[in-house]
This record gives C-alpha cells, sequence and structure tokens, in this order.
C-alpha cells in the first residue's frame, strides 16, 4: 500500500473504486508531468452522495464532504494512470464548482474540504491554486465539481 | 486537403472560417505542445446559430448540435497556428459551459455533441478529460461556450 | 522598478500587495514554465471593491474596473513568485467568471477591462487566450473572478 493511501486510512478514508465518467470523454489524461482530471462528482459507488444546492438543500459541511468526496475520486482516476499515488511530486490546481442557491457566497468554505484533505496527504507540496465558482446547474444535480491537476515524477 | 478535414467531409461537416474574438484576445495560443482555444461559441458566420438556455429556450438536440459547432469553431481555431489539423496529436481537455435554465442538469449530454466528434475524427487519441458545468449567463446569449485543448508533435 | 512596474504607473496604477488567499490554497503556483495564479477577486486591501452583480447591482464600467483590479492582484500574486514582473515573456490564458444577474450578456466587454490592461502593458505577447464565463454567485459577493496565466523564461 503506497504511503498516501496509509495516510488516507489513518484519517478513516479509503480510496474508492475510479467512477467511470458520465459521458463521451476520459476520467483523467496526462500531458508532460502533468495530470488531469475530468471535473469530478461526488460519487459514492454509483450514487451521487449530495445532491442539491447550498444554501437551499445542504448545508456548508454537507458541500464540505462533497468536495472530499470528488477528491477521493480525483485521486482514484489519477492512480488509474500512474499507478500509485506516491508519484505524485506536487498538486498544482484544483478547479471548484460549487452548486449554488442564490445568495450562497461561501463557496470557499466548501471547497476547503477539498483543499485540507489534499494538504493533509501531502503536506506543503499538497498546496495548490484554486478556481472557486459557484454556478447554478450541475450535473446530475450534484454538489460540486472539481478536476484537480497534479505534478508527477 | 488534411485527413481529418477528409473525415469532416465524410460526416458532411466543414471546417468553418475561424471566428474573430468578441473582445480583446486571441482566439488560440500554444505553449510548449499544448495548443489551447479561448472559449469558442457556436456562431455560424457573423451569427450564434444557437441561443437561449436549454432546458426553456433550446431542446438537448439542438445543445448537442451548439457544441459541435464550438468544436468546429475550435478546430478552425486551432489550423489558423499549426497549418494542419493532422498535426493535433491528441486531445486533452474540453472546457465545456452550457447555458441552462433551472433545474437542467444534462450538460453531459450536450458536451457529448463535442466530444463525440472529437472521437470520430481522432479515434482513441480524440478522447479527452472534461469538466460539464451549467451556467446561468452566456455571452451573446449563447448555448454553449466550449475551450479545447490538443497536444501538437 | 521593472518595466512593467514603470508602464502601471504611467497608467497611474501601481502594483497592490498580494493578497492573502481566502482558503486552505497558495495563490499563485509555478509548473513548468507556465505561472498560474488562483482565481483572484477585487480585492483592494481587505475589501472587495466590487460587490454585487453585473447587470443589477453594478454597472459594465464598474465591472471592468473590477477585472481590472483582479489583474493588478494576478500580477502581484505572480510578482511573490518570479521576483519580477519583467521575467513574463508571454501571457497565455485568462480565465475570467463574471458574476452576472438575469439577462446580463457582457461578460466579455467587462473581461476586455482586463485583457486590455495586459496588453498595455505587455504589448503583442500580452494577447492571451481568455474563457467568459456568467455565473450567477461568486465568493464574497464578488464582481468578478480572474485566474491569470503567463509563462516565464
Amino acid at each position: 500500500m503506497s504511503l498516501i493511501e496509509q495516510k488516507l486510512r489513518d484519517l478513516g478514508l479509503e480510496l474508492p473504486v475510479a467512477p467511470p465518467p458520465v459521458g463521451f470523454y476520459v476520467p483523467v489524461t496526462r500531458t508532460g508531468n502533468l495530470v488531469i482530471t475530468s471535473g469530478q462528482l461526488p460519487f459514492v459507488g454509483r450514487e451521487i452522495a449530495f445532491a442539491g444546492k447550498l444554501g437551499a438543500d445542504l448545508h456548508e459541511a454537507e458541500g464540505r464532504d462533497a468536495a472530499q468526496i470528488c477528491i477521493l475520486n480525483a485521486l482514484a482516476q489519477i492512480k488509474t494512470i500512474v499507478g500509485s499515488l506516491d508519484k505524485i511530486t506536487r498538486v498544482i490546481r484544483l478547479e471548484g464548482f460549487v452548486h449554488s442557491a442564490p445568495g450562497f457566497q461561501n463557496q470557499p468554505q466548501v471547497l476547503n474540504g477539498a483543499s485540507e484533505l489534499l494538504v493533509q496527504l501531502f503536506g506543503e507540496p499538497g498546496k495548490h491554486v484554486r478556481n472557486a465558482i459557484g454556478v447554478a446547474e450541475m450535473p446530475l444535480n450534484a454538489a460540486t465539481q472539481i478536476a484537480l491537476w497534479v505534478e508527477v515524477a
């Protein structure tokens, strides 16, 4: 088991099976030293674990959990093409889209559920740049969608 | 005529004249081996071919057509700086924004109109990662906006 | 003082102190020759200078000013890791998100406030690709959010 997966386990988390894409594309690709995922939704198995809009259907804490699940799925995707999460040398970027009801402005707090996990797992090299966007509509009514960029050796 | 343009013709499609930008920027750029377009709108000539929101003004099939036009325009832009579409070795990423009425959640199905064309044209190397985002407002009321990343030799 | 900062001064503008991130991430990173910022908000000091939605709370001219402030903040972030803005060889990409009231479709005009400044400062190498997206909700109610990509030698 990789060091990163051990750290996940120590946090009480587990790398899921990488979810299949919901359309005619691939879930992860590599260009040069960059590995980039498709926008990940908060799938647990075949179900969206958190559906609805932040600020109406979901509380901020649920949004944080949704964002964390997106990251677990993103890491699972990355593992499928690099073999081991220990090959990740740095996290580069997180593109975060938060399904937001009118007036909800705490997209950063929701996405911290994702960003904090990355720093817990990877330490200083887990720190990344981020976009935090509130969107009105989301595939499958998902609470969050996150694309992740990492650098590999 | 390039192989890719011949394939387009076989599909009954044609590479358009690359539309000019609607602002103070360029439609396509290259950095290293990556060629990245600006967000392309469904222009046919000087007109937006599909205006309005999916789920209110437009049916899903029209959204698919809009997404396909965005890709034709993106390929036309890419041709202006690489010379021939046959120089594209892989499609890397599609950033898809779908103009969505409240409750519309089929952004992936709409964007499949773009993704499927890329795979028809480029085969396995046409498969790409994708973000699928529903947005409430769009420049010129366009149905879709797509930025495309490809790798060249 | 760098050449670019002198040009800023000639335009009556000044590079601000780089604003701290509003979440658990970093404001700027480098991968290869690319330097990419987090989504920048129109902070002036610790205040969002332009809050609200274009087309309801704010006029287009205010949106342009907000977009320009985002670029000043992005350049300040970039300076913190490359040392001098004169090390920027090209501007690659601007990802622009405009906080938009229903029916507002002039996202490109708003973002031209950012794009024009980049071309004034960097000339031809300041020209970049761009996404122009209208979003319904924004962190801290900010009028605009912009992520900037530049190339360094």
